[in-house]
């Protein structure tokens, strides 16, 4: 939510003289995204998204990133559509800084949750799911089950600061992920970080207008997107699972990609998966922020009580499903 | 640069319904503004802007800032235009703060200033001055000569805590402003914070396209203007002044509203005057500004070297004025 690079008037309008989208008449910092820098750019023709990508974003990822968005959009998503220089290129660099124009989305986040915006995001994310199923880049997902133990090790020492007890809650649970986690599921690229900041809406209406921020994208199973879906759009902000919701996200989700019987019985054990990977990013980054950082960091407790919950799930049937 | 009130969807949806500006289809927090939240707006007609006051502004001096903007746009004065509400009212409540949309203006801040845009500002001053000419409200100027003393003595006890002497050098500054201070020039409606941040300018032309955050706007010596302009606008990074910045600015000026010789002679004490007031409230928020607050203080020392160097003037010539 920062302007990390600033952007002047003569780099826009020389950065723009290397594409055929006409010229700049405005051009302003948006408070959206918490890794890059996003500008709203509009020109005498339409309206734009310019992202810097800062230090968090590793550079040799965007190519499969902007290619994932191109090829989304051709199979009719709506997603940002990179934007292609004169030259082909999309991914260029301003400031410094690898940069690209996407095209510009209307709608807007939901900030209040509603039962029927997890309809909208169930059947969206199958969308996803589908349309990329003939992606043909790769790209491993740092943050699923291999990737728990080294980010634990890296901040295990002072994980009781924030709660005592939660080093040998992560600990046990990581040996029941690590012994328990599916192997033999439908995988494909998956968003992973669809929460309702990344999704629009337009007031009202049901259906997802747009997906926004790919930059988390990655190869894996499919249902542990879900299940990331599950836990950012089904909890209440008192901690409560609110099961109307994740009916609708998974049926939602049902009427364009049918979950098989494997993908639903593994859907607790994934919950956990998906709870302890954001429970260790969010760990990780409040003890490492610096004091007086431009994002301040998202307090890990929340996803301690959504690995609680699902702990305690047996089967699907708890996930709102008949 | 910052969004200090979350609006949600739903808030939008809901005060847009007061209005007859079409249906939100999109609606981004921007990182322009420091005093106040603002909000890229956009319906199915038009973009606009969307204004939370935050509780820097008085709420009692925003009719002012309103009317004037009102008043200069019904002129021809290219600057936001208040939106009525359907029952007349421009300003509203939203989210527990006071609100306003306006229209959005294309055109960008220029970040590093040429020649050609000191010609544009100074016109553009001299236009908003004539149209505030018949403009029938009135804001005294808290911050003009006699507002320094009670900021001064406010923070003079860490003043050298900034630089070794600074509290001596403003002391000696006051009583020079207070006893040489001009009270008979012509006066009407300023701008008071006419910097580069607020003047936009399409790329590579010379005259103003818009000028915008008129909440310092009050009623004061118009030359006063002129000089927090000469300020803003003609000193380089490294703290030389620009000559050639400084007569494309007076010229500008002059080709719209000739300034008379009685202005002319009070510019070098007006000029000190400006440095003084920025010196003051700069060194006030440095030292009252809390760690970590979302807004980093501007550091006082800039107009420490703006200060020394009027003092040093003599006469007008010295701002390149033949």
């Amino acid at each position: 939510m920062a302007v990390y690079t600033d952007v002047s008037d003569e780099d826009i309008a020389a950065f723009l003289s290397e594409y055929d989208i006409g010229q700049v008449i405005s051009f302003k910092g948006i408070a959206e995204g918490v890794e890059n820098t996003n500008f709203l750019l509009q020109t005498d023709r339409a309206p734009y998204i310019l992202t810097l990508y800062e230090k968090r974003v590793n550079p040799d990822d965007l190519p499969f990133f902007l290619g994932l968005m191109d090829h989304l959009s051709a199979r009719g998503l709506n997603c940002p559509t990179p934007i292609h220089g004169k030259d082909g290129v999309a991914l260029r660099r301003l400031c410094g800084r690898p940069a690209a124009i996407t095209s510009f989305l209307n709608g807007m986040s939901p900030r209040r949750i509603l039962p029927h915006h997890c309809a909208g995001v169930g059947e969206a994310l199958a969308q996803l799911h589908v349309a990329g199923q003939d992606f043909d880049n790769y790209r491993a997902n740092a943050l699923t089950v291999t990737g728990w133990r080294p980010l634990f090790e890296s901040c295990q020492d002072r994980a009781d600061t924030v709660m005592p007890g939660l080093q040998s809650m992560i600990a046990g649970e990581l040996d029941f992920l690590e012994n328990n986690w599916p192997g033999n599921l439908p995988s494909g690229v998956i968003h992973a970080d669809l929460f309702p900041d990344n999704v629009f809406f337009f007031p009202g209406e049901d259906h997802v207008s747009g997906l926004i921020d790919f930059y988390f994208a990655c190869n894996d199973l499919l249902v542990y997107d879900v299940v990331i879906c599950l836990n950012a759009w089904c909890f209440e902000p008192d901690n409560s699972f609110n099961v109307t919701k994740a009916r609708n996200l998974l049926s939602g989700y049902n009427k364009v990609r049918p979950l098989g019987n494997d993908e639903l019985q593994a859907l607790p054990v994934l919950a956990r998966g998906a709870s302890l990977r954001f429970l260790l990013t969010r760990l990780y980054d409040w003890l490492n922020t610096p004091e007086g950082a431009l994002v301040t960091p998202k307090n890990p407790r929340e996803y301690i009580n959504k690995l609680r919950f699902h702990q305690k799930v047996e089967t699907a049937a708890a996930y709102g499903l008949n």
